[in-house]
């Protein structure tokens, strides 16, 4: 009933009164008025005035259920909402609620991670209150190999999500990371079960740098925040929303075709690699080249300095921009 | 301890005396004479003379973890047994361990399953003591395109099992089963979780029909058992040290190279469906041609009835003799 409340107090920026709220929610004064006072304990501020009703002056950024839901606009994308103020990491969390059976769409959103993983075992610094860690459960009929696109997928959505929500124009360093000026914003980090040849679950886990202000010396100067970007504090339930909005609709036009042909286009707009020279660690061989963009499985095509064109594995290689950081 | 005894007393037709169990495990002559009595419990039948010792003259058909132990040959499969009266699926349990951090080489035995799998989500019947159910934990350093083709390298490990365990020759109906005279003798169902482009853990799965005396009336005409082929009952455990022993020196050799090569011609010879006419049950078409044999990649080479040669991956298709059951 909270998650209604806010939304109905969100909706309106005049006051709304407790009748309105009563006969919106089909519950009696007093349950509105006892979740109401949850609500300010939770660091809601709601003006209160007699014969005028409720008004929310201001919302604390807090990851709670009710908060999410009041601001989802997605319709199948966190319809199982599981909010934790603490958890390892929300990918382990997404994949052990899979394992239970957890339906596609379920999301996961922890305000801070003790085990936050990054890719190739790497840790992931994820603190209280500094950032967005959420992920996703699917369960796509798709065939396995198809299952590494959905990291590239869930790339589009971030940077489209945070262009929604705040306005920040961020680009994704093919495959896993966004970045703003060449700084990393954002690292997705997709896992998988399958049974033969079918996909029980996938699991795309999202971390955001929302207000993050202090960096450890060594990641300084190559990861940034949304905050420090735009120069103030922002919430992150907003960003999650529309992030969840976008991944919906790119998900859904992904597996109609099951790769990456309709996205090429809007895909490489979106790649921050795109045309710069990039060095690639092969275990085979390291070389450089010119990033091209993706083809329609999602490899990333190189043109090598000898004119040849080399088509990159995510996973088989790592790819190093030489001027900058992307 | 009860697994050295009986390793002990398997290894020697004539009486092993009492001291000689005490000193070579190190431990009290009262220790003895206890694991002794609760082996009499389980069903070995042991023999006790003065002054003489202790000899096995039966063993029942159980597969606890001292009987298993007592008999495993191989190296590093097996070094973590969990044996299990029922459970719900050996690949569902030995998934859970894994998840817990199991490691390479965890083995799990069931003398029962209540909710066995078979492929595409289908039922395998597994009643008490008619046949082995159990799964194996690996984490091969594999790209996850790879694992598919631990199915095949089961397979192997099957059928040269069987061969070296009670002497019957079966056949690989690729890519999931093993057969005897066209007959379904044993199924493999393989699962995998990775994370992006490395391999988590892989579960293979092998169901072996062994003392199974009737199957129900839809399966009878494709399905037997090891002994309703030899005409006597079987003990399992001998069968799966044998499959475990072949299946860790397949899996060896398998990644040195991380596909095929090796074993085409191998695996080919064992091919039920070798030179024979199929039908394949592809979703943009169904077509009939002569199966040649699996290549490099584990796929199998279908030439069509124009000549044309078609690779058939696993889970795309469904492969159905035309003539008899394979």
């Amino acid at each position: 009933m909270k998650a209604e409340i806010l939304k109905l107090l969100k909706a309106t920026p005049d006051f709304v009164s407790g009748q309105q709220l009563c006969e919106g929610l089909g519950v009696s004064r007093t349950a509105v008025w006892k979740a109401i006072r949850q609500l300010e304990e939770e660091g809601y501020v709601i003006e209160a005035v007699r014969n005028k009703g409720y008004r929310l002056t201001s919302s604390p950024d807090v990851l709670t259920a009710p908060e999410l839901k009041s601001v989802l606009t997605s319709r199948w994308l966190g319809g199982e909402l599981t909010c934790l103020y603490e958890t390892d990491s929300t990918n382990n969390q997404a994949r052990r609620l899979a394992e239970e059976g957890a339906p596609e769409g379920t999301m996961v959103v922890a305000d801070c991670q003790t085990a936050g993983k990054g890719r190739r075992g790497r840790n992931w610094a994820s603190p209280h209150g500094a950032g967005i860690w959420m992920s996703f459960v699917l369960r796509p009929a798709l065939a396995p190999v198809q299952a590494s696109m959905l990291t590239l997928v869930a790339g589009m959505a971030v940077v489209s999500g945070i262009r929604q929500a705040v306005g920040l124009e961020s680009m994704i360093k093919w495959p896993n990371d966004a970045v703003v000026r060449g700084k990393k914003i954002c690292g997705i980090l997709t896992e998988m079960s399958t049974e033969e040849d079918s996909i029980r679950h996938v699991v795309v886990g999202i971390g955001i740098n929302v207000n993050t202000k202090d960096f450890p010396e060594e990641l300084a100067p190559t990861a940034t925040s949304l905050s420090l970007e735009l120069g103030r504090p922002l919430k992150r339930a907003p960003v999650i929303a529309a992030v969840a909005e976008q991944f919906e609709t790119y998900y859904g036009r992904f597996l109609e075709k099951g790769d990456m042909t309709e996205f090429m286009e809007e895909y490489n707009r979106m790649l921050a690699n795109r045309d710069r020279e990039v060095c690639v660690l092969d275990p085979a061989g390291t070389y450089r080249g010119t990033a091209l963009g993706i083809d329609r499985e999602g490899s990333l095509l190189v043109k090598k300095e000898d004119g040849s064109l080399a088509s990159v594995i995510s996973g088989e290689v790592s790819v190093r921009g030489i001027y900058g950081y992307v």
